[in-house]
């Protein structure tokens, strides 16, 4: 476990986009897992204009690690939508460069993964409550490979946030599992404020424990993790 | 998880010391751990005469991962007597390549490997009970780094079959914990025998939980298990 | 460069033998460029029993990195045939784990191993003139992909004990180019007897020299030389 | 080989800056060997804000691959003092992570670098001769490792111009050679402008020959290549 302490959310950026272009750079295939959500934000910002249009990375190949369907709407999950208007499409990411994970390929996932050459870098936040991609308290088994949650009312009620259209709301979502994760080269996690500073300490200097998704990523053995100072706070 | 079924003892033997070997010949500094006990003896025997005084091995460099001290003798504990007699003495590996664990320099353990350049490869065999190296049903926390066990009755009768003279049985012992197992690249797994099938699809193929200690290994990205048809027999 | 020395052909084809396995059992896909001819004969013969029928290794692929065609027959050339028979019909290897390089695929054999992955390992010979491969003296330019050499009397001569049917010597062969064999990520190179020792010499610690094609071998970041202690008896 | 080309020497700058800390980043210790010259002002200026006072890289250490040392004073030598000014020294790079080359250690230089666990990064730039390190047309070997170069009066005609006191004009220099450089794990290669774009051609895309040295590193198994689009203007 490598820990990298920013000054700042900006520094926690740079560093991050850092780490995906020292991946990208390979000369061969590079496979990179990437993570939605506000954390990753101003770090796509820079990758931007970096990536876009440059031939160079014509090698690597991104896949999200969860996806919440719509029930019925036959549009693309909540999840690769964040990453279409986040990343991949300003970069100007081929399609055939996008490996996107939803509720019909899910089974197939993994080996699928295995077939392209393993992950080389997984990048992904951590919430207050220590869930990482969609492995949350409550419903997470560190043995789980890439699998479907059901949503009781309590998770409706969390991604309800998510949809306009309520009645759009899936009864379940997919992620990759914790076994899943693991078995990637690097890890990356990012995190940033005073209101992940308590979570931080818990998952990386406490029990390794199902109640704590994230703290089972103590155990890989080459994870880094990047955050501000607020969110070393509590270190 | 590469699992690999032998038809025999014999060969299991084989490829576990071919899993070695592989690693002994990179052409830098390279650091494995080695287990002691009965499953390992055959591997050993095919290593010696490959081993001793071959010159290109002389940057290998190897570690016992756990080790129960005498209580009042000053002599070398349990485990490194066992690894002397198995292999280490008999394949005359220089005293300067073998980095021997004890109660004095447990706690800087973890520091003294990363400073090696960390392991590459750790070897080592299961319990009927899911225990690996010192982590026990009982005593394991998965985020444990190296660490001091202290025994109860219950582990002091188990280790003291160990001891001719009853007053050397120790009051603690040290190991190596899983979040040091998991920081190495590599780990390899042993097993032979039906006594061992029903832990092998439990640790495996079940949930991950300290209650059987190897559960963690499953999420390791290079665990090659390595067993023979009768371990393999309940899969 | 590692230059490992044994006592005996033997103990060099055991070497080399767990070199070769070293590489399959990595828990991905690998890929292996293999030599016909007389040297590896004993390897092959102990390769065989420990890969035949073994599933285990069945993300293993094997390349040949020469070929010297029939000119008007359309079997399969010299030197696939001589692998299928000294290995890989033997072994049973399948025949989609076989990458066969002929004078119909030459000019796309290189970005076909790129997409491939890349060679994880190249196991070579070494000719007393300072050949490996189809890199000879008079024909080897280090900046050489994978291309067809055109033979002129001379070479006709020294391929012409190949073939039965004198009218089926060619006019040319395919062989990947120094360039080609120096992007493998491990070089292997193995030699035994006094009739190879002065090349030893000559290649690995004298001028780097087209002249002695295999002198450029030298430079490759992961070089290991396996060569009895009569191929090493003028170091 | 990789080939990357840019708009601009800024965004050659900006790729290498981020090749370099891709491998800062690496969770283990990283040794990189750094270039003096023109090309790399600004990617040093770009590296000093992001490298200066950040404890996490406190396992990456710098070495010099050439060394012009002063005839009498005993004062640092002209690479070092100019890579102190560009890059150790603003960055405020600890004392303990700069191995320098020198006319003292170059006999044991490649040996020491081999123990410090090998190069991971050699970054480099080209002259419009095709030399690089102080490996130049009329003095280079293939097969050299680090040694001295002696100055003839074309050399000290050369040379002069870095001496303000003639009188301090060396009667040799020292560098790693061709074969020291090869050893290390990746290479990069920068260079930017027209007056490069010729050398770029031949030195990449044409025979491999001691009279174009880098002609050498095409065969090396990971070269990246960063260029501007004046100096690919050739291609």
């Amino acid at each position: 476990m490598k820990m990298i302490i920013t000054e700042t959310y900006e520094e926690m950026s740079t560093v991050a986009a850092q780490h995906i272009l020292g991946t990208m750079y390979e000369n061969r295939r590079t496979n990179i897992a990437i993570t939605a959500g506000t954390s990753p934000i101003r770090m796509y910002e820079m990758l931007i204009p970096q990536v876009k249009g440059k031939d160079y990375f014509s090698d690597t190949h991104f896949y999200n690690f969860d996806e919440i369907p719509y029930k019925h709407a036959s549009c693309p999950g909540i999840t690769i939508s964040a990453l279409n208007d986040l990343f991949l499409k300003p970069a100007n990411i081929p399609t055939e460069n996008i490996h996107a994970l939803d509720e019909n390929n899910y089974q197939a996932f993994d080996s699928m993964i295995k077939q392209d050459g393993g992950l080389d870098l997984f990048v992904m936040g951590i919430g207050a409550d220590g869930h990482y991609c969609g492995n949350l308290p409550g419903t997470t088994r560190f043995q789980d490979l890439t699998s479907k949650v059901p949503c009781d009312e309590r998770l409706k009620n969390r991604i309800g946030r998510l949809f306009t259209d309520k009645n759009e709301i899936p009864d379940f979502y997919v992620t990759m599992g914790p076994k899943s994760v693991m078995q990637a080269r690097k890890l990356v996690l990012i995190a940033s404020g005073k209101e992940k500073a308590a979570i931080i300490k818990e998952a990386f200097f406490g029990p390794v424990t199902p109640e704590i998704p994230a703290s089972i990523l103590q155990l890989h053995p080459h994870l880094t993790i990047i955050i501000d100072k607020d969110a070393a706070s509590e270190l």
